[in-house]
C-alpha cells in the first residue's frame, strides 16, 4: 500500500523516540508549535502534546510554509521596501539558489560550515547561496560591471541553529540593495543608512536606531591598543559579541582565551563603550592615542563627512556613531553599520509569545538591518584582481515579518488574504449559468470576483463566505433581476441592497471598491 | 595567494579540455552563449570563441543569472500572470525550497532520477522541489485544509538535459494557480481554462490552441482497443509523444518496444488522431467501441459538460477536445490539458536564434501551459487517505520569458530597468550639498529620484545617464536658480527647460511622469 511508504516520512508524537526530532515538527500552525517549543530546555509544553493527536509531516528543521494570511503580510512588507528601493532607482537581479561550491568557498571564514551542500550526482559541485553579496560580486565581476545600484530580493540557505519565534530560519530572505562604482567619498554610503531610515520609519515598527563605525577605526584601535596584527580579526570577532555579553565577558574571552594583555583589553573597553555623533568623531581625532593611527584618522574623517550628508538627509535623529560595532563578516573593509529595534518594537513580540506558552526565546528581536563597505570582494572573482568598490545594506525581512505577524495577531487585525471585489451570487436554484455569464463579464472587465463553484448554493453560505475572506460587494441574481436587466447590489457591511442596472454594474463596483 | 584558490572555480577557455564543460559557460551574456552554442553537436561557433580572452566563472549547467533587462520583463509578465490570479480570488501560499526526500518519494514515476539532493550532512535527508503540486498536496494534507484556491509562484529544481534556447533549464520558475475542494463537476475546471486563455491573450504571445482531453476517456479508450490493464500507463506515456514523433514512431514503439498487437495500436491510432469540439465528444458517447467503456462515458460527458461551461466564459475559441493529449504525470485522474502556441508566437523566436548562429535548437517552443484534475494525491500524504480533489494548471513561465526577451531584442524595444521619474542636477561646481538637500525632498514626497555620486559631475554626463535609462525630467540647479527660489525642469525628450518654484516642483514632477 501507498500509505505504508510514505509513512516513513512520518513521525507520531506517540512513537517518535528522538527528542531532536521534535523541533522539526510543523504542524497544522507552524508559527503556533514553534511559539510554543522550548528549544534549549527540550522540553514540551502540554499545549503541543495535545494538540498532536495524529501522524504528522515534516517540513525541513529551520524551515516554514506561508500560509495565506503571512503571505498577505509578506507582500505588503516587500512593496514597502521594493517601493523604496525603486524610489532610489536601484535596478534588480537575480542570480541562480546555487552555486558553484568554489563560488563561495574561501569567503565566510568560520561560517562556512554553515553552507548546504548538493549530493554530488555527478556533474558540478554546488551549494546553497548563504548570502545575496558574494553571488552579487560574482556577477559583476563575470560580467565586466563597473557601477550598479542593484537590489534583490531572495532566499539564502544556512545549516545554522534555528530560533523561529526570534526570526531564525535555515531558510530565509535576504533583501539586499547595494551600490558598485567609484565614487566621492560617503555620498553611497550615505544613502544606504537613509534607506534604511526610510523603510524602517515606513514598516512603523517602533523606535529604532542605526548604529554606524569603520573597520579602519576598529584596527586603528586595535594598534594602539597594543593589539598585535595578527590578532585583529579575532579579536574584532569578540568585540562583535558585545550586544549580547556584558563587557566583563568579552574582556574575559580576549584576555583567558585569545591571550590578550589585560592592559590592552582595558584600553579597548574605555573605547568600546564610545556612542555619540559627529562630535565624537571629532573628539578622537584629537585623542593623543587614536591620532597616532592613520587609518583611524582617515575613518573618523569619513564618519564625519558621513554625518554631513546625513543631515542634508535628514536622518542624523537615528543615527549613532557607536565603537563597539563590529559586525562578524570579514569583508567588510569600512564603514559598517546596523539597525536594532528599541523597545517599542519588541513589546509585541514577547506580548505574544506569553500568549503562546514561553517567553524565554523572544526576549529581543535585535538587528533588523545590516551592511557596510565592501572594496575588495569583486575583485576576489576577478582574474586580474581589478576592485570594484561596494557598499550595501541587507534588511533582516524574517524578523520584520515575525514582528508585523505578532502585531496582526496581538491586535486581531483582519488580513485579507485575497483582493475580491465582488461575489457573484443567487438566492433562487438553477441560475449557475446565469451567475457563470455574469462573472464572466466582470473578470473581462478586470473586476476581482468570485462564484461559487456549486450548482445550487445557499444564499446564506455565499454570504458567509464573503463575511469570512472580507469581499465588500455581492451581485446577487434572480428570476425577477434577470428579467428587469438589473443586478442586485449588496454592500456585505451595512446589509444595504440597491438594483443597479447590469450595463453599470462594473462601473458602480469600481466606484465602491477604489481605494482612495 | 587568495586568487590562486580562487582559481580552481575558473575555467579558462585556452586551457578548457573537457569539452562538456563548456555547456556550463555562463559569460559576459549568459543568453548570447546560450543561444550560439549548439549544445547537441558539441561544436563552438567562433562567435563565442572569440569572446573569451579571458578566464571565466561559471554558473552552474542549466541555470543562469537574470539582469536587469532581463528582470523587468520578468516583472512584467509576473504582474499580468499575478493580476489573473488574483482576479480569479486566489489567495497564495510558499513553502521551502527543499523538501524532506520521502516527500518527493514515489510521486514522479521515472522523472524522479532528475531530483536533486542535497548531501548528508547530519540531520534531514533533503530534496529540492521537483515542482509545486507535491508541495501543494503537502501543505494541504498537514494542515487538514479541504479547499483552497490558490497561486504559488517559485522556482522549481530538475537535473534535466538543459535547452536554453528554448527557456528548458535545470531551475526555473512555475506559476501555479490549483483549486481544491469537494465542489460540482467541471465548474472549476473550466475555470483553469479561463485563466489560460486570459493570460495568454493578455501576454500577447501570438495565437494559441489549448488541448483537453480527460485520464478517464485514455484508460476506457485503451481498454477497448485491448491494451491490457497493466500497460496502460505504459502506452500513455508513449502516447504521449506524439507531439513529437509522428504516428507511425509511435505505433513502433507501442508494438516492438511496449509489445502491443498491431491491432490493438491500428485501433489506438484510429481514436489519437480525433479532434474537435463538443460535437466529438457527442460522437464517440454514440461510438460502438468507446461507449462500451464505462470510464469513456463519464470522462465524455464531462467534456461535454465542460465545453457547455467553457460557452459561458466565452473561451471555446481557442480550445480543442485532443484526443492525442496524454501528458506525462502519473498523479492525473480525469480532465487534463496543455497550451501550445501556434506560428506567430514561436516566429520571433526562430528570428532571434538566427540572428545568434544556430537555430537548429529554437524550432518551437511547444507547450506554455498545462495541468490537469488530480484527485489522489493529497490522500497520499494522509494518513488515514482522506482524499481532497484538485484540479490545477502551472504556466510555463520560462519559455514566456524567453519569447518576450527574444522580442523585445527583435523589436529593438527600449526596456527601462529603473522608474526614476527625474534627476538632480547641476551644471556648476560646489552644489553637492543643495542637490543632495534637494533629493531629499523628493525622495520624502515619494519621488523617484537619483542624484549622482560625485562632488563636481559634468551635466554632460547627468543628462547622458538620463538618456540612457530613459530618466524623463531632469531638476537642474545653479547659483542662480537657488537665490530664485526655483529649479530648472528640463524634459530629456524635448531638451525643453522650464523655472519651477520649488514648492510646486513635486506637484509638477508628478503632473508630467502620471502613467495615464
Amino acid at each position: 500500500m501507498f500509505c505504508v511508504r510514505v509513512c516513513s516520512g512520518l513521525v507520531g508524537f506517540r512513537t517518535a523516540t528522538c527528542v531532536r526530532t521534535l523541533h522539526s515538527l510543523s504542524g497544522i500552525t507552524v508559527a503556533q508549535v514553534s511559539l510554543s517549543l522550548k528549544t534549549k530546555s527540550l522540553s514540551f509544553p502540554l499545549s503541543v502534546m495535545s494538540l498532536k493527536k495524529n501522524l504528522f509531516f515534516f517540513v525541513c528543521q529551520g524551515t516554514r510554509d506561508y500560509n495565506p494570511k503571512q503571505m498577505a503580510i509578506r507582500e505588503k512588507v516587500f512593496n514597502t521596501i521594493i517601493s523604496c528601493f525603486k524610489r532610489h532607482g536601484a535596478e534588480t537581479i537575480d542570480t541562480p539558489v546555487f552555486e558553484l561550491k568554489e563560488t563561495l568557498t574561501g569567503k565566510y571564514g568560520e561560517d562556512s560550515k554553515l553552507i548546504y551542500d548538493l549530493k554530488d550526482q555527478g556533474g558540478e559541485l554546488l551549494s546553497l547561496r548563504y548570502d545575496l553579496t558574494v553571488p552579487f560580486a560574482r556577477y559583476l565581476a563575470m560580467n565586466k560591471i563597473t557601477n550598479i545600484k542593484r537590489y534583490h530580493i531572495a532566499k539564502v540557505y544556512r545549516r545554522d541553529n534555528p530560533a523561529m519565534t526570534r526570526g531564525r530560519y535555515r531558510e530565509f530572505y535576504q533583501c539586499d540593495f547595494d551600490i558598485a562604482g567609484q565614487y566621492d567619498a560617503m555620498i553611497p554610503d550615505a544613502e544606504c543608512l537613509k534607506i534604511v531610515h526610510e523603510i524602517l520609519s515606513e514598516l512603523d515598527l517602533g523606535d529604532f536606531r542605526i548604529k554606524v563605525n569603520d573597520r579602519r577605526i576598529l584596527d586603528g584601535m586595535f594598534a594602539v591598543c597594543g593589539v598585535p596584527d595578527d590578532k585583529f580579526r579575532t579579536i574584532c570577532s569578540t568585540v562583535d559579541k558585545l550586544d549580547k555579553m556584558p563587557w566583563e565577558d568579552v574582556k574575559k574571552e580576549m584576555v583567558n582565551e585569545k591571550g590578550l594583555s589585560e592592559e590592552a583589553a582595558d584600553q579597548i573597553g574605555e573605547y568600546v563603550s564610545m556612542q555619540g555623533g559627529m562630535d565624537l568623531a571629532e573628539r578622537l581625532l584629537q585623542d593623543h592615542k587614536m591620532s597616532q593611527s592613520k587609518q583611524a584618522c582617515a575613518g573618523l574623517s569619513d564618519i564625519k563627512l558621513l554625518f554631513s550628508f546625513l543631515q542634508l538627509f535628514q536622518v542624523t535623529d537615528k543615527v549613532v556613531f557607536d565603537l563597539s560595532l563590529a559586525r562578524g563578516l570579514d569583508y567588510y573593509t569600512g564603514i559598517i553599520y546596523e539597525a536594532v529595534l528599541t523597545q517599542a518594537g519588541v513589546a509585541a513580540v514577547s506580548n505574544e509569545a506569553q500568549n503562546g506558552a514561553n517567553a524565554e526565546e523572544s526576549v529581543s528581536v535585535g538587528s533588523v538591518a545590516g551592511g557596510g563597505r565592501y572594496d575588495g570582494l569583486v575583485g576576489m572573482f576577478d582574474p586580474k584582481g581589478r576592485k570594484v568598490p561596494c557598499v550595501g545594506v541587507s534588511i533582516g525581512i524574517e524578523r520584520i515579518f515575525s514582528i508585523m505577524e505578532q502585531k496582526a495577531e496581538v491586535m486581531s487585525e483582519k488580513v485579507r488574504t485575497t483582493e475580491v471585489q465582488v461575489m457573484v451570487a443567487s438566492a433562487q436554484k438553477n441560475l449557475l449559468e446565469e451567475r457563470l455569464r455574469l462573472v464572466t463579464e466582470l473578470w473581462n472587465a478586470g473586476i476581482k470576483a468570485e462564484v461559487m463553484y456549486k450548482k445550487n448554493p445557499k444564499l446564506l453560505s455565499q454570504l458567509q463566505h464573503c463575511e469570512e475572506s472580507g469581499i465588500p460587494l455581492v451581485a446577487i441574481l434572480g428570476e425577477q433581476e434577470l428579467k428587469d436587466g438589473v443586478v442586485k447590489l449588496r454592500v456585505v457591511a451595512t446589509r444595504e441592497e440597491i438594483d443597479i442596472a447590469r450595463t453599470d454594474l462594473t462601473s458602480e463596483i469600481r466606484r465602491r471598491t477604489s481605494e482612495a
